[in-house]
């Protein structure tokens, strides 16, 4: 698109480090480094929640255009904070409650019965920073494993399916709803999305007109990805949001018209957003998560890559851990249970 | 895909340079910057005709693997060498000669009749190395213009429309075939390429089966854009064999499944070759082409963009100079007539 783009990653050669024009090596809430990134740019992100707000609200002060917001950032990033602008907003999310001593948790554990969740407020993702308390017995492992940090506790909604939808809002206002899809976890973390979601389609438009009223709300320009619980009696319910691409938008790349990361440009520099539509009928993506600690080393691309419209998509980390995310897959076609199927297949044949 | 990119280019912070791990600056034929290339790497490739065939040859005896072949790159830089492989194979092309002498060209003028095209063999690209022979008057003009160049002579052939073609065959044997396009140029440099081409089915089959024919004649895998001529008659013939991804092709990055890009690297590194089907009924390609000598600054962004399911692509050019390939303008939709009006509004909005 014609802009020159540097990083801040503490990574050297980073994912993102390795397509943009130039990295800063620091941390990703490094003052100075965040500073003299600003001091370069005319227009400043992020995708990733751990960035450090107070500074940001003070360089879009300065007047570097900051998108998401500051504001939206701190909205974000405590998650009982997020969960309370939601109810003020009316949107459907789960019932939840600050914590300050055990006497809150045994009145949460009364109001809405076992299970429930306990819940870190701040750098929680991917799992980490969750306990789901099923019996009392349980409270005291949920508060050891989340020792140190600032804690809420949540209703647990018994859904039947994960559901997500990005959404873009750009500078000038606009707004953009991408379909609607369904993610399915394991230990927390995402390790398939089905385009669109195999939901009625009453569903779909809920769970879209969802994603519209939320960002009418939300503050700030960018793309989001709206993680969603839809219930066995229909509802839809927002379960987080994420101020930035997300991993259930990947799919975007191969299936849409726009990209969220061309999308995520063009509403932060205030450019026309592009179109949403899907330019294949069903599309799987698939997760390509590490195994073990150990240097990355691909193998078999030569085989994955024989089915059809299949792409392989590769980040370029280093290293490979347990669950780490390393790459994905995209698999486009006419039917979801095909496309499903060899999408599975090409994941068993790479390793990394 | 996970590979780890090292390009040579003589200017720093080259477009190329801009995306991939490592630039080393240097000349294209510069025998040490290749030598030193190959040296880090597993596969050598090219996409500019003015590669160093010998060193390239020498390398690959090495053991490094080097697509298309330096015997294909030797083939195709020589374009007379070009055109009596084609005619040698059967492949229907213009007729053309060798010329040492102005006897020769004199013969020429009685054999093909004017007009006839005085061309140089080496390094001739975007009109570069061509000379339009319209009279007797005209051949002191071509020889001045092309002084001190190997030259030949080619038949003038009437055609009505200009087609491409993109196929690729990987180290494996595979060949895939992209669709045929139509390609408007002016003062012999693209401007506009239609996809599909604008023709009967008839024909384009008849130009895809000319791809397959010429590309199993040729050894050596990668991407290839075929140039063709169609004439008033319904022929179709080979006007040029480009040995690399083409401009004629960059529609594919958002109009096919595959684009010619990363179907090149799985070509070269033996990867099944990706699905070339289009992914949108109809699309129109636009290059941004420089306009004065100037430091490139682009702007018109924010207008362009406003044209449904537009993509537009900068190449981050330092410098911007008449007819100097700056970026170009895709818009993919369902009438040709809509989509090619948009595309271009959309390029009269950009200015470079």
């Amino acid at each position: 698109m014609g802009y020159y783009v540097t990083v801040i990653d503490p990574t050297p050669h980073s994912p993102a480090g390795q397509v943009v024009d130039k990295q800063i090596v620091a941390d990703f809430t490094d003052e100075k480094a965040i500073r003299e990134l600003a001091a370069q740019s005319d227009y400043l992100t992020f995708e990733i929640e751990l960035s450090n707000a107070t500074i940001l609200d003070e360089i879009s002060r300065m007047g570097v255009e900051v998108n998401p917001s500051a504001k939206t950032l701190t909205l974000i990033k405590d998650k009982l904070l997020q969960k309370q602008f939601l109810q003020k907003a009316k949107i459907p999310t789960a019932e939840c409650r600050a914590i300050e001593m055990l006497a809150d948790l045994e009145l949460a554990a009364k109001e809405y019965g076992f299970p429930f969740l306990l819940k870190a407020r701040f750098d929680a993702y991917d799992g980490r920073g969750n306990a789901l308390i099923r019996s009392k017995a349980d409270i005291r492992r949920g508060l050891e494993k989340l020792k140190g940090r600032l804690l809420y506790v949540e209703k647990y909604v018994p859904f039947i399916k994960e559901l997500a939808v990005m959404v873009a809002r750009s500078t000038t206002g606009e707004v953009k709803v991408y379909p609607v899809v369904e993610t399915i976890h394991k230990n927390n973390i995402c390790h398939t999305v089905l385009v669109p979601a195999p939901i009625p389609s009453i569903i779909q438009n809920k769970a879209q007109q969802l994603a519209e009223e939320t960002m009418k709300s939300l503050h700030g320009a960018g793309v989001f990805g709206l993680e969603m619980f839809l219930t066995k009696k229909g509802d839809v319910l927002i379960n987080e949001i994420a101020p930035r691409v997300h991993n259930s938008g990947h799919y975007t790349v191969e299936a849409c018209v726009t990209n969220q990361f061309e999308q995520h440009i063009r509403a932060i520099t205030g450019l026309p957003l592009g179109e949403t539509d899907l330019v294949s009928s069903v599309a799987v993506m698939v997760n390509i998560l590490g195994k073990k600690l150990s240097t990355a080393r691909i193998s078999g691309l030569e085989k994955a890559l024989k089915f059809p419209n299949t792409a392989v998509h590769i980040y370029g980390k280093a290293e490979t851990k347990p669950e780490r995310k390393m790459g994905h897959i995209t698999v486009t076609g006419s039917s979801m249970k095909v496309v499903h199927h060899h999408a599975m297949k090409a994941r068993k044949f790479i390793s990394i």
